[in-house]
């Protein structure tokens, strides 16, 4: 199977190329990037080090410009760009390959909710009734059927997967307060001040509150689709790490509910998933999901206040992993093929 | 002024070492440590430099016994010792010095609710009516009467500053949840597996969550001064960086309420004060308050909801910083004396 | 093939187990700890996520002791131990599987130089002969040929893979000059108060100069096997990292040579290695080797001075990847299965 | 005494401010930015708190141009510009107040080194004469006695600190070996994605080895001027720390020489001066000198090798600090006031 990643020089972009140069079902990489096109993979990610690059032979270890690209006749296109040039930029792929899109700009189908989080209408209506919300684990059989995925956004993909369950069976009354914490990598390579290591080391804090966060318009997107109005209210925060982000929501429970029968609730929709780990009262930390296509999910009863615990890899299970879980269930590939379920350590 | 510190070698004694060094109202001081006795404090402390310090010759710059200590007559005492073995070890200094308790021993007067947070009954019940919660912005007179002050926790001060204003205003509904995130220092010196660089870099996560962490009753146990029954829900969480504690509490408020409002109200009860930085619809980060005695507050409302967030440094403002601002009001010196409103970049 | 890990625990065990359940020659692998046994490598481990652990069903996923792995007939034994401890615990499976000791025990034959170095005699003199010092990319042939292999410690592997080709090409006058900068994993899991993360973040510093480090001694073992007199000057520094080793060496060279001259050097020796990365004039840096295999050399001459520079994963190819690799080497599986030649972003 | 401050907005500029604030012999401070002029320094710096900034009143609290400042009569301008462009923005106050130059500009007196480290020719070759070398524990006389002082690089008072006193002494041999790790700081607030927290985080490595870094010719400037060749190999590493600068340097020595020697040494140059820590045996560590203005040094002897080992705050000792520090020598204030001797912790 061969592949393009539009966006290879970002985080994401290098991490798929890292999990697809290792993916068994994958023979072909056609590395794109606009920035640096013609230059030699090696010399833009160093980290790959200077050994020859097999699967990226076809554009001789360099990356090339979109046009280029499609020249080679791909399977799968990765699109790893900015929120609203994404659509626009792979178009050309179009009916010619399956696009996993991993920008916004397919993942809020109501136009107004994509308005209020990015300003504009969305940039490709036509596409978005065709348009896969990329939740593996919860769209699977979609996923299956259709060419164009819209990848979840990292904060979105840490809080419905905990969530989703709980409001599906009916168990969270009206209000949902999430707290995210996310490393400096969720803000991609972007060359800003306050994203210097100087401003982000010993610093830690709240921003985009509320509805001023698009993920938290994401969210809302999904639960809506649940036969009942949620207010919901969202703020992330950054803190000095690169990779990890971790949510704490609480939510009031319809109805008395103990430890156990929440396990039995979470067992029901992911008793069998590879990629979500049931920690029951042991709440998760980032680090024991570095580097894993895995959320870890715990929880904590007080009265009737339910406080769920989750946490990602933003760049791996909140991006690229994700991406990759999505390609393997298009394709008919086993789900973990190219993933991991442990840590980096 | 002499001052004794009890526990000089942990991360709290050290630095009101370096405050009270540099503090003019300070002319001798006393170090303490019961494991370090007889050794010299720049062997402990290299940090400190191996120059004279002028202030700690009574003792020939060396850590000394409690016993010892207690040849030198000394006008304040701070206990930075362990909860529960605290308020025993400075006993013998009672009636004859101030005393500043920066332990929990003497925080929570209400006996059954200290048991909750403690497991044991309060060790010296005799003192609680005495003692006085030092929360320097609130207690104020209190503070100026008495020779028994009960420094307040770090997640305490870091919630009760932004919550007080709006609470005893009759703005908050029933529920307050508070996020905390918290640097390392505020598990002090401990050596535990949980505490190594290589267990903390890159991992962030909540830990003891609502009434199993001995702040959240804390917290509670000022609340319950107010006339009014909270339900409070409170998760502290972990951060790869030393120092500083960010809150981001969410109430539902009783009324229709705009950011101008908020900052009205803040200012009716912060206006004048030295350490409280009010900072309207702009989120402070815990860089800005890093070694200085502030604690910043910003807000944001979406509709009913109120969203409150505030830092500060857990060791300055939550615990050393604090002491010092104590010791000040009760001696009458200038409250800002020996302390940074400024933070250290 | 079958494989017991001793000390499943520490930083080194941890990682031999993941780099194991992905290798895929690796068909069982029985984990040992001492201090564990009997709990489940989830508990243990909670990073490995709560799926089955399919390759460690034979022990019911949980940690045995030594004397109960001695039931299950493994083919390799990693014994990532400590040092003086290592060869007597692992001594009941001498004869019966491959050892490979991640530990000091026998890494130095020369029983005068070990002793200044560890205090004491080598702990097993009767299996120096046999142990053959496993830095892969010079002793293939000899690993190939045993059933014992001192696996080399992290500075060491980082130190002399730059080294040896110039040191051998006769390029190196008397003095080498190495300065390394280590991750803290490198001190491995031991709880001490210098290794908290308060106390290492924000901290750079040597420790142990010159031949108060053991690995010192270790590279001197090495280079003594060469026919020429060395005066060898090591420092090591600890830096707030996890993971990583760089090293900067300065030599005097005995003839003018040229920056491609020395590429050409390192080619004749490491031209056809996997794992080897030759960067010329670009200093490598340790992000770009994190989770790899890889040991990137860079150089830069000034005059007659040679300065050098490498980076390795101090965990990796300084200690769980190479043992991995001389597994691969000693049971003639292709040198890079299970290894990662690229980093991990 | 009132005082400007060219480049209020950089790392170094805003440390100055803090210093100033605090310091009891600045009555006026003209804070001024060509990037921010203005602007309210607490919107710049939010870390100064929304408490009035006494000291800033003249400008209303607000950074101001360069034209502007000149109607308020300083005594002196502390220029913390970038090189090649602060001599000649601080002209219109030459010969009207001491200027203190934090740049590059005025350290290099031979014109030809000058242009070996900055491409060009000195900006005010005119100046060269008059203007001191800043280095405090070197040239107190004629600091005493210049209206123009350059203040020196961070790595040169780094290395220059602990090797002046064995190469004036004459112990030195002729080559000087300098590794130095510095903290992300020392690149300024430069937005550049190699300076981004990703990039950095879990990453150390040299980087502009001998010749090739500006520092190496300043230090070889000030070696020069002792009557012996050296020959100097300076390579400096980024860590992933904030602030701080550890040196290793090696030297060969002319003769046999003791610890205790050494010591005697320095204690000879430095015995009485407030801000170098003579720590014998005992190797420093960046974090003892955090936010302190102090130099600390220790050595270590091997046969006829000698190891030095300083560390110093890069932006205390080696910028703001020393700055300070030779303003107070200059109009003959206690060269101790409004600088640390402890660290921050």
């Amino acid at each position: 199977m061969k592949a393009a990643i539009l966006g290879v020089s970002g985080y994401t972009g290098q991490l798929l190329l890292r999990i697809l140069l290792d993916h068994p079902g994958i023979t072909e990489i056609i590395p794109v990037s606009t920035s640096k096109q013609g230059k030699s993979l090696s010399i833009i990610d160093p980290g790959l080090g200077c050994r020859s690059l097999e699967k990226v032979q076809a554009t001789a270890e360099k990356a090339v410009s979109i046009k280029k690209a499609l020249n080679y006749k791909v399977d799968v296109v990765f699109a790893a760009l900015p929120h609203l040039k994404s659509a626009e930029l792979y178009a050309p792929f179009l009916g010619k390959a399956v696009i996993i899109d991993l920008s916004a700009d397919l993942r809020i189908k109501d136009a107004l909710l994509f308005k209020q989080a990015y300003g504009v209408r969305p940039p490709r209506q036509d596409l978005l009734e065709q348009a896969v919300y990329g939740l593996c684990e919860w769209y699977n059989k979609d996923i299956k059927g259709t060419d164009i995925i819209a990848n979840p956004g990292c904060y979105t993909t840490a809080s419905l997967l905990p969530l989703l369950p709980l409001c599906k069976q009916g168990i969270v009354k009206d209000h949902i307060i999430i707290n995210a914490v996310s490393g400096i990598s969720g803000a991609g390579k972007k060359v800003k001040e306050y994203l210097l290591f100087c401003e982000r080391t010993e610093n830690v804090g709240a921003y985009s509150p509320g509805r001023t966060h698009r993920h938290a318009l994401e969210i809302e997107a999904e639960l809506n689709m649940i036969n009942k109005d949620f207010s919901l209210l969202f703020t992330p925060h950054l803190a000095p790490l690169c990779r990890g982000i971790a949510t704490t929501i609480v939510v009031q429970s319809t109805k008395e509910i103990s430890v156990q029968e929440l396990m039995d609730i979470y067992q029901q929709y992911y008793g069998t998933f590879p990629f979500i780990g049931l920690r029951g009262e042991v709440i998760p930390q980032t680090k024991e999901v570095w580097g894993s296509n895995r959320c870890d999910i715990g929880w904590h009863i007080e009265e009737d206040m339910v406080m769920i615990f989750s946490v990602i890899d933003n760049l791996i299970k909140g991006a690229a992993g994700q991406a990759v879980q999505n390609m393997n269930i298009r394709f008919g590939i086993d789900e973990t093929t190219g993933l991991k379920v442990h840590n980096e350590l």
